[in-house]
């Protein structure tokens, strides 16, 4: 699994509760995060590079956590190489799709993301008369990177960006990024408790469970599950940010690799 | 000049104005941006990749606008290169220590700037007796990218994110991140009109102009000043926010390079 940081840990927490037993690589671009105001271009390099250095791990199926390199990057991936790929924006649209109760469903995520049009096209492919509406949160990635979820000023923040899905009274709002389940209390707050939550990486769980057995790569053996994480930059705030992210003390090992 | 990203363009406005007749190369690494809560490693590295960037380009001077690089980088640069290096921790530290009434001094900064503790030393080499209180406040850069600066949310996090050094009644503070020139109607309006705000960009563009003065390195031609623009990645969002970093509209050509 990559990600463009430490946001792919809120993934990784749904992958280990559905697969116990299915050892993870987890590589975050610490150096270079956060995609998400980045161009299609440069995401789709970084991409490349952090899908690359995981081939080299020989793992059997690669997931991107990340919302704004499954938008832009993951055709190309899919492209380049023979291992099964998943990234998130499929299984959080079908899910989305699925469990609206009236077809209106909200998106938020980065400016990548949304620019991208990749959920809104995701979610129609799968219930053509859906009506989409999807929006940028620039700020919510620094607020939950800051632990400042709980403030008034999140409120504030938080109720400004949501107004447009409460007046279109959307049923359902995908939360199109790593950071945003961090925020899940003050998103729930703002729109009430009829708009049903979807965590991408909680649907990407559940479909990677399904597909992995589709192919007969289910982890069978009786060896306990390893987890190694990597990443390109290790700050002082690393172990306190993976943390939160992960919802749990981190005890594996962590080693910084250089990507180009 | 170099920057983390587009920042360092309320440098220029002072530099320009300053010293109309020296031509500009400007590198801002905007695939990588921000450099304030990275490891003081990875600073260094890309620092150097910046600033050899800039030498294969024949500056004549390499100025640092980057709080965070000048802080982590600098010293590292100066040994490695034989072109005359200036970044912003100096100047704003010697203006402030200068300038200040009571000698009660505030730093804000990135959590990398602020980390380093360059400018509490620089300020207390010039004067000893300083007392100097410094913060960091990661969540300035997002609100000043996002525009956000008139915002309510941006006058909450910007009383809780001051509240100490109102408590420490400080005469003055060091603006020490290039993006925050932008929120300076709101960092006074918290603070009260008796503190006085330092702007190292400001201070730069002075010493830079003695220094040039000093070294025979003035630009004596008539013919006019060239500026020359390069970044790492050009999002979409690029020509808004360089325009309101420069504060007028961006006619030079703009070209970008891949620095690694």
């Amino acid at each position: 699994m990559f990600d463009s940081g430490l946001g792919g840990l809120t993934v990784v927490r749904h992958l280990r509760r559905l697969l116990p037993q299915e050892s993870i690589v987890y590589l975050g671009d610490t150096a270079r995060v956060p995609y998400g105001s980045r161009s299609p271009e440069i995401i789709r390099k970084f991409a490349r590079q952090d899908a690359y250095f995981l081939a080299g791990r020989n793992v059997k199926y690669i997931v991107i956590a990340c919302n704004t390199a499954s938008a832009q990057a993951e055709p190309d991936l899919v492209r380049r190489l023979a291992i099964p790929i998943m990234g998130v924006i499929e299984p959080g649209a079908a899910t989305a799709a699925r469990e609206s109760a009236g077809g209106r469903i909200g998106v938020i995520g980065t400016l990548g993301t949304i620019a991208s049009g990749a959920y809104q096209q995701a979610i129609t492919a799968h219930r053509p008369e859906a009506e989409v509406l999807a929006r940028a949160c620039p700020l919510f990635v620094p607020l939950a990177e800051e632990g400042a979820q709980a403030t008034m000023a999140a409120r504030l923040i938080t109720e400004d960006y949501l107004a447009p899905f409460r007046d279109a009274a959307v049923d359902s709002l995908i939360l199109g990024c790593t950071h945003y389940p961090i925020l899940e209390a003050v998103i729930a707050d703002a729109l009430g408790p009829a708009v049903r939550l979807v965590d991408p990486g909680r649907a990407l769980a559940t479909a990677l469970a399904g597909d992995l057995a589709g192919r007969d790569l289910r982890c069978a053996g009786q060896d306990e599950a390893q987890q190694q994480y990597f990443v390109t930059d290790r700050s002082a705030r690393f172990q306190e940010l993976a943390e939160r992210f992960l919802g749990h003390r981190l005890c594996s090992p962590v080693e910084q690799v250089d990507l180009d």
